[in-house]
């Protein structure tokens, strides 16, 4: 890994894998299995901390066999505190040992050198606070509140995903405002495309991606087009809503280009009705291996090639 | 303190310190007096999390004197790692036993059931991971995103600050992009407004308060007139050109509806000119006092009444 692109790093992964897969870990109390939450009071916030990472390893383990990134909810560790980040740190680390890709989902950002330490914290590369990969951004405090997220990702080889449009109803009320060159995302998209081009890698994306919901599809193929060197992670397949073939339009050809996030759909998989009587690490898996199918099925990602 | 209305609690505590001057703690490794950073490794996280934390200590006892309420800036502490959040949480803990209101900037958010939990995790009142009183959040992912932060923030007594506009010059980005009624920090301020009026307490200012930049006067007065139960944060008096002057308009004729925040003006008071040979706290002590004084002289934080 070290300093190589993070794109190429991921295209390289994917193409390891043949899946587009990402797993996200957003865990949650009451979706824990009951082996892990008997007993356990959810204010007991160490408690839930210990769970979390258990939980988080066995699931870790499932996607380092099937998938190549997984993708850890900053939130739902930072709302068991302290120890909740000393969880999500033990994880991302084992992630990397098991070679995952990390993305932290933080959407964090904020001016000046508060941005900077951000990005520090978070693409800060191996040695870094947070051993991610890659992490998502905000985009709402302005265009220059990227640069220190490039600068950080050019030179420890890590790489960022900008929220374009995010997957939820409520985003249409400020990404929809018009500005001079379309609207608020069309502007973002701007921005993203033109610092990602001007460092793409041999894959022929770069270090800014862009964060679309797999719950738009009308606009993915809009934001496809507009930001042809950005990898496209796309959340909201499955428990939001978005459907395999809702996501076609976000590849290339090969099948590479964008990721496709499914959190809920794995770590409940053993609450959901198809899955009873599964041990829930094997309903983890088949969770997994059905959305690959799904995917080489109905989308490009079929066409991947080791 | 308990469940009583943040704002509520909020006017009682600027009218006891007399002065609407709100310390931000933004702790920068370059920023730390010599004797905490003598022989300092700045890739020794532990190291630099626990000297932030016996730097923050000094500070929020200079802060407690003078001051109703701090800033925590969670960037520098996640940049820290895990001890650095472990040391957010313990700074916290002490600035409410001393009895300050407790901040958190954070600038968090995500879209549904993830809102929820940064909500839980920062606005759960006294015993949640992170001791509260009330959080910044990012409104960029749509209304629909605030509504567990008011959910929280009625249960617990809490409050928070959502992005109107902020400080920097790119906040124009797309903070100014057109909306059918306004711009995007018009709509927001709606947002605000509405929430805030509907739950406000006998100060007359609600749980829902906005982030103003004190770099954009010519701002202040319109934001202040469409969000009249909203308490206005302002970042960006001193090292980001704001003076006392220009926040006037923030204010009631009581002095009360606005906080102004100060980080770097007080934490590096020791590096600045006028404080030279001091001790740094009594540099920061000089800082804090000097900005109370400016405050009096130029806005209605003059007439504020214990």
């Amino acid at each position: 890994l070290g300093a190589k692109a993070f794109a190429d790093r991921l295209c390289a992964a994917v193409r390891a894998k043949r899946t587009p897969v990402m797993v996200g870990l957003d865990p949650r109390f009451e979706h824990l299995p009951d082996g892990l939450r008997d007993g356990l009071d959810p204010s007991d916030l160490a408690g839930v901390a210990a769970a979390y990472e258990r939980f988080g390893r066995e699931i870790l383990d499932v996607a380092a066999d099937l998938t190549p990134a997984v993708k850890f909810q900053a939130a739902f560790f930072e709302a068991a505190g302290p120890e909740g980040m000393l969880a999500l740190a033990a994880l991302m680390r084992h992630a990397r040992s098991q070679g995952l890709l990390v993305v932290l989902d933080g959407k964090r950002n904020d001016i000046g050198s508060t941005a900077e330490a951000y990005a520090r914290a978070y693409l800060g590369g191996e040695s870094a606070a947070w051993p991610s990969d890659a992490t998502t951004v905000n985009p709402f405090l302005g265009r220059e509140t990227l640069d220190p997220f490039l600068a950080h990702a050019l030179q420890s080889g890590g790489g960022f995903f900008v929220l374009v449009r995010t997957s939820n109803p409520g985003s249409k009320d400020l990404q929809e405002a018009a500005c001079a060159d379309g609207d608020v995302s069309d502007r973002i998209a701007t921005w993203v495309e033109t610092a990602s081009a001007a460092h793409a890698g041999k894959c022929g994306y770069g270090p800014v991606g862009a964060v679309v919901g797999a719950t738009h599809p009308s606009q993915i193929r809009r934001f496809r087009e507009r930001m042809p060197h950005a990898v496209l992670l796309l959340p909201g397949y499955g428990a939001q809503g978005g459907a395999a073939a809702d996501v076609r339009d976000a590849f290339d050809g090969e099948g590479l280009g964008a990721v496709v996030n499914n959190s809920r759909g794995v770590l409940c998989a053993h609450q959901r009705p198809e899955y009873a009587g599964l041990p829930w690490r094997d309903a983890a898996r088949g969770a997994v291996e059905e959305m690959i199918r799904d995917l080489a099925e109905h989308t490009p990602a079929g066409n991947l090639r080791t």
